[in-house]
């Protein structure tokens, strides 16, 4: 099997849902698992000097527009969230500390809490920075709910996602989705395409 | 015939010269025309708070290595400029003179002039910000030199490319290239598919 696709996001992107719902789809055509890695767009923007599309003036009427526009040419539903952009803290850490547990059991349910905390978000109009929201849906997703508050608060998980976004930047991930196959990036959830014809060819 | 295709764009935006390769046979399928409008970002950014792409720490280097990826694969000769981005309201104003020309032979010379500046910045790394560069490329393109020279130092030409920014700004544009479908905004050279899917399903 060949390298699984790279794919970076802020639970907080709009673009970076829309993608979410394709990527595994579109990795399967071409025997490719997909590695999710979830970070922290604000400590990013501190390093480009980047705002939330939706703050920026004139862009960020466009950007709303697109979002809904973008989402129904795909068939997803969408609902732009009553609170944009927010913090996603809460929903990195339980995704980081489900998928590298010891236990096989919680890592077979980090993918579907990904899931269910973008539909949250993004078509139930759930605020998931907050961290109790956050565990109402990985209680839904099947986690127990006293494991998921102490995972929450375990300095360790802080650190992994720290360690994430650190890592991220190092690799020069400036925006969501940032997807990397084999080491070549495609931002945007308008990259699919590109990426798909590049994957399909082995490049150009 | 329909509304023509408004074509907003910097002389100094990489995408947009890769979308004025493509737009004019991309309206001709719909039998539209395309009304281009030069426009200053550098004005325009002083409104939204953006920088230019290369300027910005880690999505600068994705830029450039996805101009010339993009360049590559739609099979369009690209140089990166080795001064960039340049203030362009040079080859603006040529536009604007010749495009609203009372003769018919200057008006006839518009986008051609357009074409050989955006090749000559692009293709041939010369600095079409330096005005008697601009001059150059419009005699090469057939304008008489005292004629296109003159009109480089007219005020009435200076207050038209003004006039083009700030209507361009009062509808909303942000960016480059930013197209107009009637009144449905396309932003980049990467949204070229999704609006030929919007022309031809009438919307969705």
């Amino acid at each position: 099997m060949a390298k699984p696709i790279d794919f970076y996001f802020d639970f907080s992107s709009p673009y970076a849902y829309l993608a979410s719902k394709r990527i595994e789809a579109l990795a399967k055509k071409f025997d490719r698992d997909v590695n999710w890695h979830p970070i922290l767009l604000g400590i990013i923007f501190k390093t480009t000097g980047n705002m939330p599309l939706t703050m920026q003036p004139l862009k960020g009427d466009y950007a709303i527009r697109d979002f809904i526009r973008t989402a129904r040419e795909q068939g997803i539903s969408y609902e732009q969230p009553s609170t944009f952009p927010i913090a996603s803290q809460a929903p990195c850490r339980v995704f980081y500390w489900l998928n590298e547990h010891g236990d096989e059991a919680h890592r077979a349910l980090a993918t579907p809490f990904l899931h269910a905390a973008f539909n949250a978000y993004f078509d139930n109009d759930r605020n998931i920075s907050d961290p109790s929201t956050t565990v109402e849906i990985a209680v839904e997703t099947g986690v127990d709910q006293t494991a998921v508050e102490t995972a929450l608060d375990n300095p360790a998980v802080k650190d992994r996602l720290k360690e994430a976004v650190a890592a991220a930047i190092e690799r020069g991930v400036f925006g969501a989705p940032l997807m990397f196959v084999d080491d070549e990036p495609f931002w945007g959830h308008d990259r699919l395409e590109q990426m798909e014809r590049w994957l399909q060819s082995g490049g150009w």
